[in-house]
């Protein structure tokens, strides 16, 4: 038996994705070992999570401020409409520089059986913004699972009239995730849109 | 390019053991995602660090006060004294309910190439117990690593003479960890220990 408050940072650690036991206890003996300084500074990066991390009103990426980096660059083709999950992805569609449209985040994918409906990500938002601006093109680059497929033919009845509805080629592994593909596979389902 | 505030977030899970950039990623999203009570309780969790968790003032087991569980039971044996590197490795030799002796944590093991000399842990503390309490047996527990094997004959050399010592048996493989060990090998080097 631990002392409570060691058995509540291990419990801590355990609520990390894919963190059981074992390395729950490894990280809190670790933390508890480090020095006052590492130990200060690990507990101020995470202390951000009490105010939380902007996010940019137009496009739902994370930002300092009101509007992302990405939203502001005047060079950006404005008429090119790139829809992810979550701002990760943007990061990794933007390490292939091939892509220099905007983006939009949906915050999710539907998933009913979580009872995640479409009103829960930001499609609203996605409809607004291609109402408002001249939207050209709409490429969905969502991952290849059953809720994406499911986010991505909801998004496409939506929008297909209002402008041209693309997809990223398969390349990617059904059941994979985008983030953790490499970014050849990715350059490939991006020329290879359809 | 990330937020800083977020950057700095990964940063921070990048500094636990064994976690790379993808993985303090996860961490990061994850922990972003989170409603804000479990954010809260996570947060609350890690802060321990700042007031730190106390260490029996005897054995140098974490514990709640000055003295640990274990050395204030009195259904303990306390002519048996089993030295560990760290409490962890307490804990596993607790779960094989074989022990009923006291504990004597190191707080490390001798390495000379990262500069951790006999005096950096509790080599002292033990040799001023165990000439001031009766002691018949000092049971080395320490990992079979060279610096486990190192510590452990420098501790022999120093104690031999005021106690008996024994090691744990061979059946934990070399170069493994202690507290990677099942329960049944772990209970088959502490009955032959010799």
């Amino acid at each position: 038996m631990y002392p409570i408050k060691f058995e509540n940072l291990i419990l801590a650690f355990q609520k990390l994705p894919g963190v059981g036991r074992k390395t729950a206890e490894r990280y809190a003996y670790e933390t508890l070992n480090w020095n006052k300084n590492k130990q200060e500074e690990f507990i101020q990066a995470i202390e951000v999570l009490k105010e939380g991390i902007e996010r940019c009103e137009t496009c739902g990426n994370l930002c300092e401020g009101r509007i992302c980096t990405i939203c502001e660059d005047k060079n950006r083709d404005t008429s090119l409409l790139c829809v992810v999950q979550s701002p990760k992805d943007i990061e990794v569609i933007e390490s292939i520089q091939e892509y220099n449209g905007l983006y939009h985040v949906l915050n999710g994918l539907i998933n009913t059986s979580k009872g995640i409906m479409p009103e829960d990500i930001r499609i609203e938002e996605l409809i607004k913004r291609i109402e408002s601006n001249q939207v050209d093109e709409v490429i969905l680059a969502l991952d290849p699972t059953l809720e994406g497929e499911t986010t991505s033919m909801y998004i496409e009845k939506l929008v297909g009239e209002k402008a041209k509805v693309t997809r990223l080629a398969y390349g990617i592994p059904m059941g994979g995730h985008l983030d953790y593909t490499d970014t050849l596979t990715l350059l490939k389902a991006f020329q290879g849109r359809k």
